[in-house]
């Protein structure tokens, strides 16, 4: 039996992680984040704990823009937009003459933001709407794998954040079954979600669109439409979280006032708790902003985490290191 | 060494069934279904094979009522409408003059039917929004555990099909992720989806009306809005599947024409594909209906089966048993 009971303790090994290894190297040990972090893990995961949490019910639930990845000067999916616009105005020649197309093609940022939500609607439409969702998905992986970043040069994928990545490995680690819950289009980030964190496309809930299913020339295929089923952002997140998990988050990590209800909603739940921001302190290796930002703006976030003791990580002071080294 | 790899084995035993076990001892073996699937599954999951299919894309869909459970003489969500009415009735003194409520009180089936589509709606709005989700969750799981069929005398969920809770046991055991996706409620299955089916609430993909987040005496709350934000059947499936999921299946089941859709999604796709229908052919045990009935017809998928060689499971006589004993 000695023997039996040393070979359940290799398993277990192998499926624990060791304590003597950092799970977070990229992470200040003095981090008050970090302590936060590990502390409520050690407590949820305490078999026979009094603040044990079943691993069905270890869901944590993570924005994207700003929280795992960064998203200044502004969203990447807005660069894509531009990136496509482009590319489709061979087979447009009136966008020559209709904004806010014009203004895209004249590289007139100005024009592009005076166009407003209705241009930006009319810009997403044109984008987002008409293909197949597998046409989409193509479109997609090869423009995130060649696309490079304006102020960086590295590939989009490439501006992800280390210490997050390390967050989400040691989450799963520990039985946590980890989702993006982002304002951004679900059906942009499942191409290379996976890949990039380690998330698959079941868990990645986004704003989404309208589809209409038809057959095509004896094939079914799904047609993104132009209306909008879900805007994922604000209140829409825990309309998504409840919509596609059917169970109230433990964890939860988000970066701006987009993020507050999904924060709050994670928070009010029975029991143990853990609702963190990425405060983007680091003009340096990354951006500083927060609360005059158009994008990822975090103002009233932040002054509820300070009132309810939510964790706030600072950039600057938390993290070892911002972006992956070379891949 | 020697009781190490003993104790390793062991270990395996629990996760992976034995050959020489039946794993769907409630299947006939000489049922053409039963050869089906268990040919479907040995090959896509034979390790290096040409039709091997990875552990990620082992996705299975599954429709509830009709294929999991049954719907008759009418699908149970709708006893739980009608129940639900006579419970509310002394808070709503209205309701015994108007339509359709005055029908539901009376027991006049008649009436109710007349009062078409939007009477449905009318009884469906009452009986399911304007509550917040925890809430409307214990009213559905007070009602489940208690509520007891007209005919058999049985719990709803003793109606399911053994059979088929087998057939789900054996694909989580060769790795397949099992979905419900179903014209019912979202919010209705998931308090029992689990329990039952061994289906967390995640993959748990239904018709569902739209939420409210809201702060009710400081508290977050989500409130079911009377406004239907998805019909999860005929076209609406595949839209379910993309949406929820994000990836194509490779296993489907259903049993009627509102699964035609999700079968053709599902068998369009490139590779090794299963496609299956239950046939309700068992008056005895169960219930006999197919291309008349109002419930659960199945016409023009039975075609489409027959033409494309989809697998059909006559009730009568692919099963054993049909409910499970019992426990």
């Amino acid at each position: 039996m000695k023997r039996v009971v040393g070979a359940g303790l290799m398993v277990l090994a192998t499926a624990v992680p060791l304590r003597a290894q950092d799970p977070l190297p990229s992470w200040n040990n003095d981090a008050p984040a970090k302590r936060a972090i590990t502390q409520f893990v050690a407590k949820v995961t305490h078999s026979g704990g009094p603040e044990y949490v079943p691993y069905p019910e270890r869901v944590a639930v993570f924005d994207n823009d700003g929280t795992l990845s960064a998203e200044q000067p502004m969203y990447f999916q807005l660069f894509f937009v531009l990136d496509r616009i482009k590319a489709m105005a061979p087979q447009h020649p009136e966008w020559k003459t209709t904004e806010p197309f014009k203004s895209v093609l004249a590289g007139d940022t100005k024009g592009v933001a005076a166009s407003g939500e209705k241009g930006l609607m009319e810009l997403m439409a044109a984008t987002h709407s008409g293909m197949t969702t597998d046409e989409f998905s193509k479109i997609v992986n090869d423009w995130i794998t060649t696309a490079r970043h304006p102020k960086t040069q590295r590939l989009y994928t490439e501006m992800v954040y280390q210490p997050m990545l390390e967050l989400l490995a040691y989450l799963r680690a520990n039985g946590f079954k980890t989702y993006i819950v982002s304002g951004g289009g679900q059906e942009f980030m499942r191409p290379w979600a996976e890949k990039v964190y380690g998330i698959p496309p079941e868990q990645v809930i986004g704003s989404h669109g309208e589809l209409k299913f038809e057959m095509r020339d004896g094939k079914p295929v799904l047609i993104k439409e132009a209306k909008v089923a879900l805007v994922d952002d604000k209140a829409g997140k825990p309309v998504g979280i409840q919509r596609f998990i059917g169970r109230r988050p433990v964890f939860a990590f988000g970066n701006s006032d987009g993020d507050q209800q999904m924060l709050e909603w994670t928070a009010g739940g029975a029991g143990p708790r853990f609702a963190g921001l990425v405060h983007h302190t680091d003009a340096a290796r990354e951006f500083a902003y927060d609360k005059p930002s158009q994008i990822g703006q975090l103002d009233t976030a932040l002054t509820e985490a300070k009132a309810k003791g939510w964790t706030v990580v600072d950039m600057k002071k938390d993290w070892k290191t911002v972006y992956p080294s070379a891949r």
